[in-house]
């Protein structure tokens, strides 16, 4: 992966104004892969105080598009077209880890899937794994 | 749908801080359905400005699982298992709205159902779709 | 729908050696839409004797295919991106009888569902949802 | 596993008509995992040729299901709530191999997935994965 494609994953990740929302932090790009954390604030919570499944879904959505990302042009944005989650247990701990990988890149569909842990004092548990597909976009979709 | 259950969620969804953080609203509750809504506020944005695909799966999953609480016990809660989402165009306008519906309940598995629109000067264009699993939860799940 | 592309679509289902397989019989066609129906053959049941949920899966994605496929060029082929299945109820009864509908159709992706019933003495229950991808294919993908 | 435990599986396998009528064989199981394997058959083909979406569903659902049934009970069956498949590329070759796994198992919920690859001349090309839902069930399920 080029300096050029790692500053453009980081710039798109910085313009995320949900991820900021959220708290998350994109911890280390690879050639395919992407690892993003993000705490489970106050303000992201489901009705049993647990982190939200729309907060599991945001990072293991995102650690999954911006692996993809890694893998295209420059010039190029990524969609998701559809993903899907499936939740193994609670969102309890200190921090959620998500880590994307691409399953097989293309230029019209790019599959995607990512695995979601929740770390306390240093333990990670696995909370969920995400199975989607990204397409590129070269300029604002309709 | 009695009193005590439309209480009863209503009650679980003030719980969901995740719905305060993003500014959903529940609009209204039927025996199988239930609809919320939310602004695309300029923190909920995805890199091109338009809704993160975290906020559209948090309002259609909550509203999918809503709409099947109002089908148990005044003490059961509800937990998404599994959801789907496919993404029909970029989530822009005044707000989205979800709405969310049982297909097929059940003692141990309910089949559920949402769509999401997104609203521009009260015209609405459908942004999601999606579909996925709840089961009944009776204390706080490990 | 014009009658070049009602041809095409019922030539491209009798191509399908599988459809022959399972004894599944194209019922109808309409703008974005495709019905098909299939017996439970004793060569096409699980380890209790209902049908087996590949046979529900085989006539809900074929019929949401073939929708997807009323809307495009007569040169067109169509081919399934990615399709999850819940499975509501065993598949047991007379005969299976899907039906398929396109929710958004588009150049690169056209977003489909589909229900399957189960039908006995003329009544039906349904057995299962279905909501996937398709993607155009001008000739045979790589 | 037992003894007990392969032949129940093994019982299981061989009662499904389906997996006969696709000339489908169960390769091996482990503690929860299961590989299968099937020839493309002349009657499992789609519309171009290649092995139909549904074949490759059979093999990679059943692969997860019976991965999960060897962690369960001798007396217990299982069922698929749901089942997510994305096609990677056609399914062309020799035959296709699905590897099963449990990835959380569970007494209401086993989350699984399985991978699918067609191998020609012993070269392995993956063509699908899936990622899905198993509960267990002790009689015939309404």
């Amino acid at each position: 992966m080029t300096p050029e494609i790692d500053a453009k994953v980081r710039a798109s990740f910085a313009r995320q104004t949900m991820m900021t929302t959220l708290g998350a932090e994109l911890l280390d790009l690879g050639k395919g892969t992407a690892r993003i954390a993000a705490p489970i604030l106050p303000g992201s919570r489901q009705q049993q105080d647990a982190g939200h499944a729309a907060l599991t879904f945001a990072i293991g959505d995102s650690a999954a598009g911006y692996a993809a990302l890694t893998l295209f042009e420059p010039d190029d944005e990524i969609m998701t077209v559809e993903m899907k989650i499936n939740l193994l247990r609670p969102a309890v701990g200190d921090r959620l880890i998500a880590e994307g990988r691409v399953i097989k890149p293309g230029a019209r569909i790019t599959v995607v899937q990512a695995d979601v842990f929740a770390e306390t004092d240093g333990v990670r548990k696995q909370v969920a794994i995400l199975q989607g597909t990204m397409i590129p976009v070269t300029q604002s979709p309709q």
